[in-house]
């Protein structure tokens, strides 16, 4: 399976992430990718490429003009605003609050775009989020091309991220964009199917209203998860998309029996539904070791997982997601895609 | 002018506020209540009480009641889930996530109540906020007595909390509750004037739909200054509301020329629409050197805004809000009261 990686990726380097009401060191954090990346030569997984430069076509296709024009500019404005630390903004349109005017300042401006604020922004996480999707874009064209599979080793990851908002360590939705692409070449039906510990708000969002994307997602119930306010099992989809999105939602200490439970139902729909093309959101936080999440999947569950996914049968489109038990990230990925090769 | 202070308000003594992107030591400390206590007493307003506990009734009539739980748990809760740090939560529901859904999960509840996290809740902060609330209530109670006007040192400040979200260093709103007892002690009309440099957005949230109160908050135009998200001038009320809210905001720099236009401006309307009763949210960061604020009042100005606040002939209750530069803190709050006393 060809792999596509950007070493720009470190260029997203934050020191601090908002925990417990500390500044802890990121769990998502550059050596995430390195360790994927080793694992994947270990295996003989050696086909890797940069991918170029990212096509924003597809972007602007998708986000928000001033969320993009906010993310490139973030750091220069927060600069110059004199603010010391990275970019986590403090205020947030809450509840009754204007949700559609973005405001000049930039704390405000931030917050605006802002959907949870563990995450920082620096200098670099503009550039490496552009190299994150130039990777899921060059994995769905190596697909189009007539590839049964490809690997996007993103970094930043995307699940989080909507059209007009990051958060969760995502700025740009790779998955999202990556579907978008598979629609806009012609096929007529594409899945996203998302197995990464956390719920895919982002994607969710993005395809909430459309019957053309099915988005379904195998994740931490959001009463006792991240990102809390999306994920419900009664999210079904709206207007045109009614009936096209899937959310499995499951308790802490879910073991593989109960999560592969789900993960086949939601491949059982995908194939009802009648998807021509795929695209993974492939986190591997639903480890039992992963330090934020609270799943018990071992490593062997995972090539289990792909193995059941490559029964769809269809081209598959594999974007890196979170995952944060450092070193297993890149075992349990790596075994998600042996399982699909049926290595 | 009797004033109303409990020393409670020291058990919320926060460590860490977040501002760009930093831990820094909170603005809103201790030290600013005892500047006012001090200059209160160099001033010969020495007739100072303590409230009392707190009448939890007007506070649950219009508190969310899940809220004030939250409120009173946060810090135990925090704590049991393992979290180091202050209660500073990181997720929130924004936009398109579910708003009516609470969580279990103590960082995802610390988010769905709260409307800005600069602010910290320690242990003490239910404490005190009760302690707060107290005073401003001890302060209507002296005033429907029959007083002129008290003055409720309150801190915590109330006017950015609303009757379910808390934030901008405010946890119940005082200045709210005060205006209700009037109302239901059988004053007809009740008027809130908000002179704090920051939009009193949770007063104004709280009343917005009801004809019987009369919200005026003159503040920094929200497209640069804190809440960002509220305060704009063409909110102007809803429902049986409509035309009771009048916002007044105004662009960096502005000086005591254009400030008091405004304040003329409110006071004018709140004649007009005949209030039988008055609130004041005093906060004075609308001075020339406060930390965190753009407007270029000085000290003398505020007497005189006290002065223009007194023509209205109201039954009047004073509520501390912000100010920041501490040390002038206490000289512009008595310059206040100074100047309505016609001192
Ligand atoms: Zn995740
Ligand atoms: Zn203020």
């Amino acid at each position: 399976m060809k792999v596509f990686f950007s070493e720009d990726h470190r260029l997203h380097f934050p020191q601090a992430e908002l925990s417990g009401g500390q500044f802890v060191t990121p769990y998502e954090r550059p050596s995430r990718a390195e360790y994927v990346y080793q694992r994947l030569k270990q295996q003989g997984l050696r086909d890797i490429a940069d991918p170029g430069p990212c096509d924003m076509g597809p972007v602007r296709g998708m986000m928000d003009p001033g969320f993009l024009g906010f993310l490139e500019t973030a750091w220069d404005q927060w600069k110059a605003a004199g603010c010391a630390g990275e970019v986590i903004p403090a205020a947030i349109p809450a509840r009754r609050m204007q949700m559609a005017r973005p405001p000049r300042n930039i704390d405000g401006l931030a917050g605006y775009y802002c959907l949870a604020r563990e995450t920082a922004i620096t200098g670099g996480t503009w550039a490496a989020a552009l190299s994150s999707m130039a990777s899921a874009q060059a994995a769905q064209r190596h697909v189009a091309g007539g590839a049964r599979a490809a690997f996007a080793l993103c970094r930043p990851p995307g699940h989080h991220a909507t059209a007009d908002m990051y958060g969760g360590y995502c700025f740009l939705n790779n998955a999202a964009v990556t579907a978008q692409m598979f629609r806009d070449q012609g096929a007529g039906r594409v899945a996203v199917l998302d197995i990464d510990f956390h719920h895919g708000n982002g994607t969710q969002d993005i395809f909430y209203g459309r019957g053309d994307v099915f988005f379904a997602s195998v994740h931490g119930a959001p009463e006792d998860a991240f990102p809390y306010f999306l994920g419900f099992g009664d999210e079904t989809g709206t207007g045109a998309g009614e009936g096209t999105t899937a959310n499995y939602p499951l308790p802490p200490g879910t073991g593989y029996d109960r999560w592969s439970e789900a993960l086949d139902d939601a491949i059982a729909r995908i194939r009802a539904w009648g998807a021509e093309a795929l695209v993974v959101s492939l986190g591997v936080d639903a480890y039992k070791d992963d330090p934020i999440s609270f799943f018990k999947l071992d490593s062997p569950d995972f090539a289990d997982a792909g193995r059941r996914i490559e029964t769809l049968g269809l081209p598959t489109v594999f974007c890196m997601e979170g995952g944060y038990a450092i070193e297993a990230v890149g075992i349990n990925t790596v075994n998600v895609l042996e399982g699909f090769l049926g290595a």
